[in-house]
Parts: structure tokens; C-alpha cells; sequence
């Protein structure tokens, strides 16, 4: 099985390589209904775009998505939507001189081993160019679970090599104080030593990695199939399928290693509803009490469920492979060579990185609540 | 859709509860050919059981299978394996007192919140017993890869608690090694430390995290579908859909977050193949040598897709939520109450871990080498 | 991909041989709450069973139900069933020399070719034994769709060789008027005279085909998911999926080749609803009034979508292959020979057919219910 | 879960509509090295297209494919493909009376019914028109399929209305003989009738019905994936979820009705092979001998699986449901109107009907090679 699809009921289908003609994407399982417009894409895939400050690549792509079905009138039609966006700033003569080397870190070697055919082009669909048409697709998810259940979903940079930013109430973070930097630190102090580290990366001729968080608030309780597509597996999987992205924790995450039972389980307590409060989506609750946890080391999933509590999860992204200095390595034949990527790259993947793992994030959880509506209780 | 059902090509559907009857999977995508019997699931299932040591627990399931179908003349027909392993102890008066409960850090909330239904005798689907068909699938996927590929898949315990074993070439630890100790972990000082930690945390009613390392080799470059069914991204969906675990990485993980493009990239070589050597399996490679890297920072997973060195993946597995001893919760009617949990637990579920996780990869890695076998190329 | 799964939000696996230990299959996607136990399952067993009358099979089997999961307290808990039946009256001795010949008519030959194995027991799994398990789990959808939406499903037999029913009113056909004869057909003239053709054909140790007609009234208008997941196309394809079956249509079928446009369209009219009529399930009409058309040419689908009106369709059985009479053949290295099949067989398969065809109608209905649940429009 | 990709391992999801931008498909799992490019795409499409002939509808469309990706010097590279075709000739002001009326015969109330949401220009996603795209990456199946295996396929018109054809040996009709005529019917003087029939149904502002016939030949033996993924199950889904299908037969069809046992068993015989024989797939034959029968009544599927006899299929072809003659319906709101569709519609659909079948049945046995080749045994 091919795998450019994601999702089973929010399903998308993407296509596309960085010095092509252009990305498509496919979007089938938008319910009918939904306002939608190219804008509403814009947003997020401005917050994606190369070239939008100078700690990111300086590859100019305006990235202006086409929608070229699925909306009639200013809605979704439940038909799927297919979205189209020209590649315009190629360059491809950036890459001839790498024709025939590996370069470390990236996907050549191993894409040469499964297909047999090297596309040198900038990597050709291993670019993480295909990111736009994950966050175009995102943005509508973001938009189907914002309208219907009243989901938010933020993600921010919380570390860039050794610079940790402490956020306290990862829940209360907002899109403004995350794009208030162009490193997308809600911790201000913070994102100002995070882009001296990541300009002095760029005269290095180097590069840094770092660690992004990502946050729902107002998921439902219920969302989630165990017990193999179990929420945290599916979250975990959408987050690994980024490029350059080698871990993931949700919750206490790794530290769980180090704890004992009785300081981590979270205990539930209930409460009176807030007004503003999160709709149960199913007939499960004897009560009509909200229940809760009183702290959040499970991440805001129980059993791989959704349990109400704020969905939190992290992802370590490695530092950019591509560096121009020199490395050794070999040529297809197997002879040694050096190399030096002239392309332009990012000398820091986080600040782009966040619109990509939101939009991941809001696949799943529009994959998963469909999943919910279908197959809930028949009392 | 629902969520009992991993794989696409080599497919495991699974059913049962930890106070049902029993359990059941059905394999479907097995090759007609293997030669298969009851001992070889067995093994791995005996690693599997509750009571096989005094660091797990004490409920005592033998946990024999029974192959169904899909298997004539000792060898496979290519027709789906049904498999079936009854409950013996189930004792589900044990629960009887938690019926309108919900227990801190399990999943009797939302599975309430889910389904609106509470079977709350052990946990029902949610009990890690659902593992064992896991394991007995993965024993077939195993000699599957084994006997097409030499691909060795093997896991172990590096962490309990704060005590660390350094394992300092991966590759080489053997089964033998693991399970010369019943905590299975390859270095044996480390092991009887780690022995008596469970052990004083049974004693004092409570229960210990850790780490487990899996690591498959030989196997060959080319495995891995982009752009989202990267192996990476299938490999942390199979080992998070695994419960307790709330930390996935591989390769360097975590620590690629404070590391330079520099010192993260592994270099590629090429060398003389050895004759026990990996087979490539596309024609990709215009060179008989083979391609290898200097180091394995990316953990045998470049683009998603496998190089050929080893793939090491890392979990992070919590402490057991069930306690002996009270801990306050809530009814299912939102009122205030205590809760001790009664039942046999592991106070370290790490032990009993290994073999459902080098399952999880067995299956991985079986569905993809089907996969790439359906898509080579045509040169 | 393997084909042992039927269905995607309501999905059946099923598994098992002809003279193996026995079948399961796993039903998962079954909403929480539907009341469930083996007799639901056990009555439309019963109608599949061989040795029911003088015109079917003699093989003996009481084809006992077993749920081994998904369903506690006599309610389903949304977690998946897994239903066994142990076969009894195996007699593989029966089949002992015909073990390297291929009959005519079976899927002995291509079964060898695909697999390179030859299960020689009765077919294997190509034996239309393997139906018990889609009859079982047909009746759990059967419950589901009568439960939630009232929809109703009958079969009946229309045809034995020449012998032709004439049925005026399909949609008004009842399980009574088809259980009170042995061949099921609701016309209890022409049923004797099947009956009487279908001993003539033992006698002369041959064989007869004919075709079923399959009705479900009280589908909601909606159901269906263009463009290839048709409904017509998931009915075609359960139909054609069953053992025998060379011809599927609905509605006017084939007869639509003869036929003008401004004969066959089947035209609009608004009716108050009755109040025992079909619920609409979507806020796509801007009436009350229940829309329908004037005659059903069109066999309750439009563009691939339930429009309210009866489900209607119709499927051609050949008659059965294995005979006691001799017949050439060759053997699996191609030498001439030749074969008769001493089994125990019918005459007639289509007695038997119909409820097989009936859960095949349920599982897709089932399955297409809760895909319509989950991409409900937003308005 | 939405309806708009077809396959498993060669997977195709198409989008767009009728009346907006154009339509796209993502064709994925293609394997790496198919020589390909928009030629390849073109000559189908024109076979397809609108506008080509006096039988034929008048609206123009050059239907001129881009391939935005998967295709690399020439060469497909294993990604997947995109393919673009824009819509010219939309008109859509020939929809707006009848906005909010429900033509006979068309999916209008269904969509209605579905969604909530009346795209009434053209149909939109429901036109015949998103057929195009099944078109398009039918072709690049048939390269495929043709390349790996020599598989052919070719389709033809056998009836329109009462005017039937004799084709004596369907596996020898060439695409030369079908294309020799507007009406794409083997036989050149029913050809001519045929003509006569559907000017005189234009004329008379109505449409007529019929059925074509598509054949498969140098299919290897070994080809679909029982229980419920049989290749017959697979073609007759395929092709039911053609617009206007409302039967399907292979084979013998619905004639095994009235036929014995004794008369429709197809023999087997073993023969040397020609040189230019059929291929076995698989490890099953024990002999180098080809194992063929002696009839064809089987359609070259026995158990759901290919034969290596010619596959042999027939679809039964409604009238044109849009008529430019005054028929009565009903409004959205359940009002009586009358309504007369003025676009540009076939009098007759089975001439562009050949190559979309063509391509349906290219999707699945592409889908169904590459499944065999995953699943191939071990010996």
C-alpha cells in the first residue's frame, strides 16, 4: 500500500516534489456545510512559508493555494476538495551538482534503494515542501473542529539546543503570544536568545534542533479507537511522519521512566460545568458533572482516549541535514566524495515547524471525531 | 473505524476481553509456505504471561493457542490464521467493588465516556491482556521476516526507575542475554538492581516506570512508505498503540534537540559486502558494495524509510496505575470516593513489555516488507 | 492486500476452513448498546444450514454460535465480537481422492495457482462454508439497522432453471411468506414446482441455477458515498463476493439495455408521510413532505444513493459444480483424468443462498448507516 | 468513510466537479520506471471525450491532462502521480432553472438528501464527467499492466436497445475493430443500425439503453484475494460504480439461471504453452504445462480468482435520464413542476461508456497484480 494518504474518515491524499510543477492535495470526508475559502487556508500556510524572516530559509514561495472543488457558494459540499499550489521558485540548477551523491542525513540514499530512480531536484518528494499541502489540508480540519465542538489547537517552540523556554500553562497559550516572535516562542526572553542562537547557526554554516509542543483544548471526552488507533498512537504517528522529527511524548512523556505510580496517576475529581466548558460527546456520564483530573501527566488521554483534560503532546525535531560546509560521503557507485548542500535551508527547523505539527494534529483529531460520531452508543 | 485492526498487507484484526471468554485474532496477509505450529507462538507467549517470575504478577494464565485455521500440513496456506486463547483465571469478583469506580490513571473514564458502557471486570478491552494476541501475531511475523529476510528483532529493559544500564552496541545484544535474567535487561548487574527495586516497590504498594530498547537487524534498505506512512511513523503508532507507553524516539531521540547538523549527521560509506551481509532489496543501488553509515544517529530510518543499518526505537513505559493502595477518585455519578485496586498487578510492567514490543515491530516490519514487495520497481 | 475483511466503520474478518477446526469471525465497529446473544445469530444460521431439508446438502452441522467478546450484561460494549463455530461433521476421508485432481467448476485449480498449496479438504477456504460466518455477523447488522432506523431485509428465490416466480410486489414480500416452503420463494405454486425440479436434478446427480431477489425497505434517503463507494457498487460487490454468483443488477437491470429514457425514468412525486414512514437522515429536504417516485426502476438508488424507496436486487447462482456424475479433468501435473465429487452437495444452491444474500445486504447497509452517521452534514 | 478512492495498492482519489475549475486525481503506487507522460493519458481521454462524435453529446472539452508529478525524466519515480484537467466548455447558465428542481433519473434528490447542499450545475460531483479522471489513471494502469504482464484489455458495444451483436470470440476483438466506428461495435453492419437508432433517439428528444462487453486477456492465473476481495466482486463494484450501470455480469452471467450443472462446468485440459503464452504468477503448477478449459463459461474467474482463461465481463447501460422533452417532477420544496433538461446530454451512452469501463477494469487488475505480487508464497 502506498502511503501518500492520511486519515480514514477526514482523509487526505497528497501529491507533489519540491521542483515539480506543483502540490495537490485531496481532501474527502469534509462534512457538507463548512464556509470555507482559499484565505481561510492562507493563514496558516503564510505561518508555513519559506522566506517569511530571517531565521528560516530564503527560498521565495508565495504558496497561494487554488481550491479547485468541494465549495459552491462559499461552502464545503461534502464532495472531496482538491487544493493546488504551483511550485514557483525552483531553481533546480541549485541541485545538478548533487546528481549523483548521497547527502548525509537527508533521504536520497534510502529513496534510491526503495525506487530505484534518483530525483536529485531538491530532494523531490523528501522535501519537506509536502508539508503545504499538510497544512492546507489542516486548515480546514482546524476549522471543521473549531465550529463543530470549539476545538483549539496552538503549537510553539519550547527549546532550541540547550535554550528551554518553561511554559507553565501549556493550555492558556495563545496563537498571538506564539506569533507575537519569528521563532514562535511564547516565552519572550527566551525567543530572543533562541534567534541569536539560530542566526549564529547560519554563520556557522551550521545547524540546531530543538523541541515543539502541541496543544488541543476543548476535545471532547470519547475520541479515540483502541485499541490499536488508540489517540496517542495516531498523534504519534502524524507527528513521526514530519520530516525530521525522531521523537514524540505526550504528557509526563519520558519522565514517566523515572516516576512511581503514586505520584504519577492524575486523580479525577468532578465538578460543576462552566458555561464555556467542554461538551461530552457521548451518553457515558451518569452525572452531569464535569469530571476531571486534577493534574494532566496523562497528556489528556486515558486508554488512549481523549479523557477532556488538554491534549499535550511533543516532538524532538533534529537539526537541518543540509549544511553548506563540507561533509564526506559517497556518490551512487559507492565511491567516497564530499558534499556541500547550496540549496537554501533553514539553519533551524522549530519556527517553521509548529504550523506543521498543528496541522497534524488537527488530521487527527478531525479524523478521530468523525470516527466518534459514527459509531456512538445507541442509547 | 473502528480500531481492532493493524497493518495492510500483513493484517491483524484482534477481539476479547480480560474477563471474557477469551481471546482471538485473526491474521490475514501470511504468505502461503511458512512452516507454523502452536510452539512457535508459544514462546514468545511464555515470555508474555502474567506469574512467569516474582517481579510480574501473580494471576495465572498458561495462555496456550489455538491455531484455527490457515495453517495445513504444518505450513501456512495463505489463507488468514485464526488464533484463539482462552481466559482461565479470571476471578472477576475481584472487581466486583470497583464496578461504579473509576481508577486513577486507567482508562475506565473514558471508555465510559466513549462507549457508555462500563465493563469494568478488569478492564475489559482495555486490560493489557489484549496484548497477547499481539504477541502471538507478532510470533508469526517474526519467523516470516526471519525466514525471507534474516531479519532479528530483539528487545530489552535499559531503564527502571533512575537505574540506567548502558547497552554500547545495541546490534549485538542477544535473546540469550535478555532472558538470562528475569527483568530482562542484557546488563546483569544492572538487572538484580533493577530486581530489587520492583521488588521493594511491591513492598511498598506502589510501582515503577522505565525504558525498553527494541532493535531489529538485517533489515534491508527500502522499507517505509512516504510521505506519512513513514517506518518511523508506523513504528511509534505500533509501539504508543501499546498501553502505558507515553514516549516513543529512535535514533538519537530526545537528543537530537540540543544537537548541530554536524554532529548529527551520520556519514555514508561503502564497503565490501560481508557474505552474511544485508540484501538490498531494490535495484536502486548502482553499486555491488554496500552503503552504510559511520554511525546510527538515525536509528536505520532515513526519510521514513529504512537504510539498512539497524532500526533502534526507544519507549518510555509508566508505572502500573493500578495500586494497592487507596487513592481518591470519583463515582460514575460524579461523587467523591477512595479506591484501592485489589487485583494481581506487575509493580514494574517493564519485564513483560519486551515481547509485546518487539511484536509491535515484528508486525511493522512485516506489513512493510509486503508492501515494498507490491510496489518495487520495474527496472 | 489481503481480502478476509468485509466493510470499513462496520467491519467483518472472518477466517476458517471447510474442514478445519472451525470458523470466527470479528465484528468490530458495532455501536455500544445493541441488546445481543447467540440466539440473535442462531435463527438466520439455521436458514443457512446444510441438512436443513430434502433439497439442500446432507452434510450435518448445527453451526453453534459462540461470542467470545464485545458484548456484556446482554448489551455490546462498542468493543469488537469475535463469534467461533467448531465445524463437527468434517469426514475429510470424503475428499482424500480427489486430493491432486481440480474440479470442474472449483477453485481448486486457481486456488493451487495463487497460493502454490492445495487444501484439498472440501475446498478449504474457497468452500461456501465460509458463509456461516458473514450469515452470523449479517445478524448482528440486521439488528443494528432494524434497532436504529427500522430498515427491514428479505430474500426469496424468483427463479430455478425455468421455473420463474412472478413476485408483484417485492417490497411487500415476508419472512413468513418465504420460510413456509423448503426453496424459499413466496409463490407457493411455483415453490412445489422447484422443489420437484430440484429432486429430479439429485436423481440425475446433476445440478440447477437460478437467481434470488433482495429487498430492504425503509433505507433513509442518504446512504451511499459516491463516487466509488456507490451503494450499488458495495451491494454489487457483497453479492458477487458470495460463492456462485456470475450476475448481479437492481432495480430494472439488464432490462434497462431495451429501454428508452422516457420509459425507465422514474419520476418525483411529495407525499405526506405515513407515520410509520421512513425517516429522512439528513436536512437536505426543505419539505416535510416525503418525497418519492412514482415506480422503482431505479431499485431505491440514485447516483449510487439511497433514495428512500425499496432497495431492490437480484443475483444469478450457477448451479452447483460438484456433481457425483464423472466428468474430465486433469490432474495438478496436467495429466487427463477424471473426477466425481462424492461429497455431500445440493442440487440447488439457491435455497440456501438466500440468507446468505441477506446478511451480505445487511453488512453493507450496516457499514454505509455509519458512514453516513459520520459525515453528516454541519447544518 | 468518503467515497473517493478506488484500490488498495494501486489507489486512485479523484476530485472536482461538473461546472467549477476542473478535476484532479492522485494516482499512488505506481511503481518506479513506467515509461509515462500526457500522451499516454491522451488517447483514452479523446476516446472519452465530449464532443467527438455526431452520437455523442456536443459539449466541448479538449480534456488536455497535466501531470503535476510522480514523473521524473519520462519515467515514473515511485511517488505518486497528479494529474490536472481543467474544465473549458461549462455553460453553467444552462443550469440555473433548474435549480431547485429534481430531474427523473438523476442523483439531484439523493445529493440533496445526502449532503443538504444542491449543487445544481451540471450535477456536479455526480456528472459522468468526473469519469474522466477514472480515464486518465485507467491508462496508466493499462501501461502498466500491459508492460508487466501483457495484459489487454479492450472493450466494445454488443447492444443498443433491441440491436444486438454476435461476437463469436470476444478475447480476439481488436481495438482497431471497436474504434472502426462511432459506436464502437465490433461487428460493422449492427454498427450501422446502431447509429441509425440513436440519431432517431435524438431526434425523437429521447435516449435508448444497452450494454457493452470488455475482455481482458494474458491475465496470469492467481489474481484476487478471497473471501470478499474476489476479483469478480472487485470488477462488478468497479463497474457498478459507473455512472448508469445497473447490472453486471462475467461469464456466463445470469443465463447460469436456467443452465445444469452438467452443461455449465467448464473442463479442464493441460496443453503445451505457445510462446507467447500466459504466464503463471505463482509456484502452484506442478506441471509446465498451461492448464486451461475447454469453455469459457467462468469468465476466466473461478473462486473470485483469475484463471489465465480471458476475463469476460458485461454492463448493463441505462438510457440518458436527462431528456430535453417535458417530464414532471417536483421542487425542493415538494411542489409539482415539470422540467426539461436543456444541456447537452448522449442520446445514447454506451459509445463513451467503452473506455470507461476499459479503465475500471485496468484500476482493479492493477490493484490486483500488485496485491499478488505482496502476497506471493515462500516456496
Amino acid at each position: 500500500m502506498p502511503g501518500n494518504t492520511f486519515g480514514h474518515l477526514f482523509r487526505v491524499t497528497t501529491a507533489g516534489e519540491s521542483h515539480g510543477p506543483g502540490y495537490v492535495c485531496i481532501v474527502d470526508g469534509v462534512p457538507a456545510g463548512l464556509e470555507l475559502s482559499e484565505q481561510d487556508l492562507q493563514r496558516d500556510l503564510d505561518r508555513r512559508r519559506p522566506g517569511q524572516s530571517k531565521v528560516t530559509t530564503q527560498r521565495q514561495e508565495s504558496d497561494v493555494p487554488e481550491i479547485l472543488s468541494g465549495v459552491f457558494e462559499g461552502r464545503t459540499t461534502g464532495t472531496p476538495l482538491a487544493i493546488l499550489i504551483r511550485n514557483r521558485d525552483q531553481r533546480s540548477k541549485d541541485y545538478r551538482d548533487i546528481k549523483d551523491k548521497y547527502r548525509p542525513g537527508h533521504a536520497d540514499f534510502t529513496f534510491d534503494a526503495k525506487y530505484g530512480v534518483r530525483d536529485y531536484r531538491g530532494g523531490g518528494r523528501s522535501s519537506a515542501r509536502e508539508t503545504t499541502m499538510r497544512v492546507a489540508a489542516g486548515a480546514v480540519a482546524k476549522k471543521l473542529l473549531h465550529q463543530r465542538y470549539g476545538v483549539h489547537i496552538v503549537g510553539y517552540v519550547t527549546q532550541v539546543g540547550h535554550l528551554r523556554a518553561e511554559v507553565s500553562d501549556p493550555a492558556s497559550v495563545t496563537l498571538e503570544q506564539v506569533e507575537s516572535n519569528i521563532v514562535r516562542c511564547p516565552d519572550p526572553d527566551m525567543a530572543r536568545q533562541m534567534i541569536d542562537l539560530i542566526e549564529a547557526m547560519r554563520r556557522d554554516q551550521d545547524s540546531i534542533g530543538g523541541i515543539s509542543e502541541i496543544v488541543a483544548t476543548h476535545v471532547p471526552a470519547g475520541w479515540g479507537e483502541p485499541v490499536f488507533d488508540k489517540l496517542k498512537a495516531d498523534l504519534g504517528k502524524a507527528m513521526l511522519s514530519l520530516p525530521a522529527v525522531l521523537g514524540f511524548e505526550y504528557g509526563a512523556g519520558f519522565a514517566v521512566a523515572t516516576s512511581r505510580g503514586t505520584q504519577n496517576n492524575d486523580l479525577f475529581v468532578a465538578e460543576k460545568p462552566d458555561h464555556d466548558s467542554n461538551p461530552s460527546c457521548s451518553s457515558g456520564a451518569l452525572t452531569s458533572k464535569r469530571i476531571q483530573t486534577t493534574s494532566n501527566r496523562h497528556g489528556g488521554m486515558l486508554g488512549g482516549i481523549s479523557s477532556g483534560m488538554p491534549i499535550l503532546v511533543r516532538c524532538a525535531v533534529k537539526p537541518t541535514s543540509s549544511l553548506p560546509i563540507e561533509q564526506s560521503t559517497v556518490t551512487r557507485r559507492g565511491e567516497p566524495t564530499t558534499i556541500s548542500t547550496k540549496g537554501r535551508h533553514d539553519p533551524c527547523l522549530l519556527p517553521r515547524f509548529v504550523p506543521m505539527a498543528e496541522a497534524m494534529m488537527a488530521l487527527v483529531l478531525a479524523d478521530h471525531c468523525l470516527r466518534q460520531e459514527a459509531l456512538r452508543d445507541l442509547a
